[in-house]
């Protein structure tokens, strides 16, 4: 015989706080609050295998549950002595509520009162003396079981209970009394057998069935089955049904309900913090009709409250509670959020859980806790959520600012920024060089347009998504943006932004807050973020427990600065083709593309050299005795090329030739697929002195780094897109020349390995022949994700909001790593490529190495190190720590924060 | 003590034919002439293995070989009876000539005449009695050997001659007597010595092993080497070396050389057929300075020669050459391909192999000797070339006709064919309309060109490569197609082309042979293939041999019944989007594209229903009891968008819109990488209308046909781009719903299946999941070698000269699967699929399906059909058959064919 039922009350429990799975999470922390002594009301936990059985079984319920649900009933009967379930004159009443492991919208929640009827209701009123409290329970229990159990819209009681007031001519539901409560009652259950076509069931036990089965039942709701699709929660984790007698703290002035936190929420100060409300049913605080009280003085004091404290009111039960806030923190070692009732001046328990607190009392309480002892380090950098972390890490709006929201786009990279509004990249750096601040407002963004990105404080585009070009870039350089605000029309000929028929202008203040994806009229002034030094303790334990080495991607000096402010040890990505935008510079490079023979172009990229040299220098200054890869170029040629007649004719008279002929390259170098292109290592294929001439600005850097510090950086040469092993042997010969040459003129030999980026499915496959080429191995996951969809990110906003309303994807492929797909890929290309150079050095610089979950990934399949965007680094950080703590089990750190 | 020397000669041999790996083909041939009984000079060959000893050793030999090669040189002193290498009286000669399992350029060909020195052509001069012949065989002799032995480049000698030759005033080379050729000989040595810095070696010994030594050396040279990588030769293959003894042509009028077949190599009859020089040795026939004679009488008249043939001169010598003829087609069973010599009225055999035929010969020669006995059928469908059935199914230019060729291209699509030049698809239809011949010219084709291809005799386009959409569509029509002719300008807007300073009107003629990649001035006559008898029965010998099904990709009813008369067994990519670009379809089209709701488009989608529907009822009649797969809407919605202003109005007035719309519109659907965007399956889940109106036409197409004809065909819906399971599974729903709806409305359920087109790695990786929704997979490997290698099809051939040039990467991909990469995920979707679902449907339906090497592989993964161009099915069919009959070891069917 199975054991369905589970008991508790009176100081037992046949359950325990570890049987979460068993019991859901409410119904084994009843359990376990009746093991530690708490006053909790007597009841039991119908378990989640019913709810399997369930479903297994076309609906039904296990032969034996009946008896075992009689038996748990008559236990509560026996511990409340006096009363029973059903009694006329002494009714025990209870409430049923769901209890999954995880919670979930879309579950039936509660039913109070429940055992209450015709009969019951009169047992109640003699019982405690107070008729109107009695009628009171028993309509909302009608109009509660109605709704959750019958199926019976609010909207039936609440139109009867308005035309009850009008007629009483009263306003609130606590000027009607006893009488008027008994003939709600009855226009009530009219309504209902109208509704149903029954009478409303008059059966304490038939209620109590019917609740249990609106429990079950709500399981496979569609918001139910859509919200675990979306966050992985398996169907047959099922749910639990909680069966408990009743307290009142609605019988008179010596009872109360209150919800408490064991440590301040929003600060995380060791302080108590709850509100409590006299003469209330827990229902009564939801609902804001009355101002709730502060359970201490202090509290009172700090909020300006006149109303009295708790501790000042009822200071026995006061004490009680304080005492229970510490038996509870002492035996959860975690911030607790307790709920409790008093009636008649008895303390009740109904529930504790771990407590929601915001990023800054997350650390705090971590960091208390962990000195205090009552918890270990590695405990306490499990206790952070590291997506979180990026709030603390950029400007924020005050929070008591007045905001005006014109438009909402998608919250593309976090911090909040406010100035003029400009909409074209020279503008924003003209009027920065004023000294202006400037929000870049943009359709989309373009590699063109990455110095007007830097020299203003955010970004607004109006199209593209997570991963679009001003997304990522945005990110990268710890820009405010706002993305794909498609609501707003920019019209860049005229220099206005419309949305909502309101004309915006060049020079108008406009703030963007990119943490909530908000674009808002005017200034709105922010905060500047204080990383006080729990985050900083926190970081260090964080360091000392992972194994994965963080790495930032980093493009220039500045962003090399920041990286290694936030702890990166070295960069994992240095993109260089940022550095062929800048002024002088795009007119080589397009020279260099214009020109028709190798000659030409060799004179072209010996303009560049120096000025690619001096980008190393300084970056190699900053990273010295740190790793630096450096990634070759990578986007296709006509990415530089101008696109209107007057720039092209600029360019023409720039180089020397007519404008047609730049027209004709332009022609000749245009694309139907750009990201499947002539780009990556097939610009150095064809054209290998662009290869040779980036090698030695490398090198020379290199070297001139080592000469001048005594110490050089490690470099680590990036050849992108390799997708046949061929491909990267002929590079590697002419890297490897290149450095002999550069050691015989200068005397030294930098420090270098050639490596790849691994980015391609083909790639992925055949890792053991690039390998005998590759000294690392770097994931390049966005592309790898984009061309093992077949998605391209640029253009995928267009419709996978489709894809989520549905369900489809159940996350953004390019902001977590989709471990079942681009996952077994890099999982195989690790594999097989150790297996021909077992110390092949494994990294991964796509966005994925600062999400969370990805970096759980590569922890799991032993890569050594992450890189992602200097502002994500902390972030890395934290996430490898809790990968490395969480050991094998690594993959399920998802799932188990939700729950 | 290894044996590394192979003797042959007088009746006797040590090898055999079938050890062809160690003797390679050469050798192993000698050998098993000599076994035969047939008059070979008696020699030796030194094996494959002394080749990869050579290179495993730093190029040294194995310390017992000069021993064994003395031996051997011994034993031909012995067989030869008479003559010593060396001896100043009776100079043994020998040829020394190179002798790999393949035949392969770059690889050192032949020395004759080794031997010679000072003193043994003084020995020669008087053993021949003429000194002419003496020094004229040195004089060669030095020249052969300083080339290609010493490295002493041809023009020095060259030089020398030409100088003699003046001095002397004459013309020819056989006009120097034997005076004026010592002299020459004396110039050449001094040359050499000149050149190389010592003298020309006189030791017989010493240029033995020089000679050897070139052999050993030239396997790799940087030709045989790219050679070897272009065609997939193994490395330590490795060459043979064969030394024999001389014998010579050119003694006398009783000697001669010559080449014959034993069949005729261009129609395949069962005739004799070869030429012979008198007087001559083999390099003279090579020059073409004489004009060679016939074999035999009939030879003689059928080609109008004056000269005497073989059979009249030497009749004995002749009669014994058909005796030859006959023992060794018995032997080898195959038509061969023999050269001989006669020495003063005696015959000697100095080679035999399978002799190059055309095609037509082929046919014939492999029926003709399985109805004989000679072979089994199995055999004879393995001696043709699938590849080379494509020239006899389309018509050719007329081998006889002149032509001016004014610009290459890709041979994109076979066939040729001329016609005016037009410059538009709707110039190409209104033309053919008139009932005129075009040829379409295009700068690149696309969807909206199809009416023009369809209507036009050939298509020229000046960029795209072999897979461009131009390619890839005249493929599937038949047309004749030359892409990527770089070097013509097309200029729409006045109607005229340039190339090499010439200007090609509209309406002026030119011709296309899509099988060479030219294109021509004017018109070229062409004649039509003749599809013989022999073609007809070695198909069906094919059909009995295969294992895998061969089905046509096939969009229109045109398309259906070529595709039948080649022997396509359904249908395995009928494409739904060209039916969309006709007329009126693509006003309502382009109305549900402009449709900002669902109820608009659902009005503009129930206009397409019933021509959807009527293109599907022509084709399921075609195609009755057969299997049709069906892919649902595919490209992006933009192809379907106009885009000059003036056509954009056209659809604005059509549509009942403004102008603006239409240009909205079109910028929101604009991509930035169409072939990773909102296109396959990603339509229908953005609008499921677009599906339901596909699957409805398709069901109610099939119920149509069936109720008509008694027979309706087997519907395969194929919903294509899935790349997560849920995509399929919501989609399928929709196509169950409306066949259920159908069924219900006309009274018969379509017989139908749901599947997909695996075109994405993701898919091949998650092929398991797919598979519990997915009752068929088709590869769409065209997209998957995109998507696996990052490479666009259509961009790729700006770089892929490159790749090619550089040896990077054996074949386009594109045409030939990639078996290493792309392969690999094929296969990994064949065992994931069959492990969910054993009987699940797998097919190609990429450009792949009709390519041999790549039927091959989908033999060996054991798919269950391939579907290809309709002109590819015969390939495609005999493809098939021979990679069954080769069984496991299919793989190597490409190598194979080389050697």
């Amino acid at each position: 015989m199975s054991k369905w039922v589970f008991e508790f009350g009176d100081g037992a429990a046949e359950g325990r706080a570890d049987m979460r799975e068993l019991l859901g999470g409410k119904g084994a922390n009843l359990a376990e609050m009746c093991l530690l002594g708490l006053p909790v009301p007597p009841g039991f936990t119908i378990t989640t295998e019913v709810c399997t059985y369930y479903y297994q079984n076309g609906r039904s319920y296990p032969d034996d549950l009946a008896k075992q649900i009689d038996a748990a009933l008559a236990g509560i009967e026996t511990k409340v002595a006096d009363m029973k379930f059903g009694d006329a004159k002494a009714p025990l009443l209870v409430s049923v509520r769901s209890g999954a492991r995880a919670s979930m919208p879309g579950m039936m929640d509660t039913v109070l009162n429940l055992g209450l009827n015709d009969e019951t209701v009169e047992g109640l009123a003699a019982l405690s003396a107070n008729p109107r409290f009695a009628y009171d329970s028993y309509r909302r229990f009608i109009q509660m079981y109605s709704n959750v159990v019958l199926g019976v819209e609010h909207y039936n009681f609440e139109e009867i209970l308005d035309l009850h007031k009008e007629e009483r001519n009263v306003q609130l539901d606590t000027e009607l009394d006893a009488d008027a409560l008994k003939n709600l009652v009855v226009a009530y259950k009219a309504r209902v057998e109208d509704a149903i076509g029954a009478p409303f069931p008059q059966d304490p036990r038939e209620q109590l069935w019917g609740a249990i089965g609106a429990v079950f039942g709500s399981w496979m709701t569609p918001r139910a089955v859509t919200y675990r699709r979306l966050h992985g929660i398996p169907e047959d984790w099922g749910t639990a049904v909680n069966v408990q007698a009743m307290v009142f703290g609605n019988m008179g002035d010596d009872c109360a309900t209150g919800v408490a936190f064991t440590r301040d929420p929003s600060t995380g100060e060791n302080a108590f913090y709850g509100e409590y409300l006299v003469n209330a049913q827990g229902e009564d605080v939801v609902a804001g009709i009355r101002t709730p009280q502060h359970l201490t003085v202090a509290g009172k004091d700090a909020n300006g409250s006149e109303l009295p404290a708790m501790e000042e009111v009822m200071p026995d039960v006061f004490t009680q509670l304080c005492d229970i806030r510490g038996r509870l923190e002492t035996h959860y070692r975690d911030m607790q959020d307790v709920e409790f009732t008093v009636q008649n001046g008895k303390l009740w328990m109904l529930q504790t859980r771990n407590g929601k607190r915001t990023t800054q009392a997350a650390l705090r309480i971590a960091v208390d806790m962990a000195e205090s002892g009552l918890i270990d380090r590695s405990t306490a950098v499990g206790r952070i959520e590291p997506q979180a972390l990026d709030q603390l890490l950029h400007p924020a709006l005050d929070p008591n600012a007045e905001r005006i929201v014109i438009a909402t786009g998608l919250p593309a990279s976090p911090g909040a920024a406010s100035g003029k509004a400009v909409f074209t990249a020279d503008e924003a750096e003209a009027e920065a060089a004023k000294g202006e601040r400037v929000i870049l407002v943009r359709t989309e963004t373009s590699p063109e347009d990455i110095h007007g990105m830097h020299a203003a404080q955010g970004i607004l585009t109006t199209r593209g998504g997570m991963t679009s070009h001003a997304a990522v870039v945005a990110r990268g350089m710890g820009r405010a943006c706002v993305a794909g605000a498609g609501d707003i029309q920019v019209d860049e000929k005229t220099r206005t932004m419309k949305v909502g028929g309101r004309t915006i202008k060049d020079g108008e203040w406009i703030t963007v807050d990119g943490a909530a994806g908000e674009v808002m009229l005017g200034e709105v002034p922010t905060v500047k973020p204080e990383l006080s030094g729990d985050f900083a303790t926190l970081m260090e334990w964080a360091d000392v427990a992972r194994t994965m080495g963080v790495r930032a991607n980093a493009d220039t000096p500045e962003d090399a600065r920041t990286a290694r402010d936030f702890g990166a040890e070295g960069i994992g990505l240095c993109r260089t083709e940022h550095m062929f935008f800048e002024a002088e510079r795009i007119v080589a490079m397009r020279e260099m593309i214009l020109a028709d023979n190798e000659a030409g172009r060799r004179a072209a990229l010996d303009k560049i050299l120096p000025m690619q040299r001096e980008d190393f220098t300084e970056i190699f200054k900053i990273m010295r005795g740190l790793p630096v890869t450096i990634r070759l170029l990578d986007p296709p040629l006509h990415e530089f090329l101008p696109r209107g007649a007057q720039e092209m004719q600029e360019v023409a008279d720039a180089a020397g030739v007519d404008i047609d002929t730049v027209r004709r390259r332009a022609t000749e170098l245009h694309e139907a697929n750009p990201m499947l292109g002539h780009r990556g290592c097939r610009l150095a294929i064809s054209y290998p002195e662009i290869c040779e001439m980036q090698a030695r600005a490398i090198f020379e850097a290199a070297v001139a780094v080592e000469k001048e510090t005594g110490e050089g950086p490690i470099c680590e040469v990036m050849v992108p897109l390799i997708a046949v092993q061929e491909e990267l042997e002929i590079l590697k010969k002419i890297i490897d020349r290149v450095a002999d040459e550069v050691a015989a003129e200068t005397g030294r030999r930098p420090a270098y390995m050639v490596g790849t980026m691994i980015e391609l499915p083909r790639a992925c496959l055949r890792a053991a022949e690039i390998a005998e080429q590759a000294e690392f191995f770097s994931y390049g996951t966005n592309d790898l994700t984009q061309t093992t969809f077949g998605l391209s990110r640029d253009d995928a906003g267009s419709f996978l909001q489709y894809y989520e309303k549905q369900g489809i994807l159940e996350h953004d492929p390019f902001t977590s790593i989709d471990v079942d797909g681009v996952g077994e890929l890099v999982s195989i290309a690790t594999e097989r490529g150790r297996r021909t150079r077992p110390d092949i050095k494994l990294g991964i610089c796509g966005e994925h190495g600062g999400d969370p979950a990805s970096v759980a990934f590569c922890n799991k399949i032993g890569l050594d190190y992450v890189s992602c965007s200097p502002f994500r680094v902390p972030i890395a950080r934290l996430a490898a720590a809790q990968a490395a703590i969480a050991g094998d089990d690594g993959d399920v750190v998802r799932i188990a924060r939700e729950a």
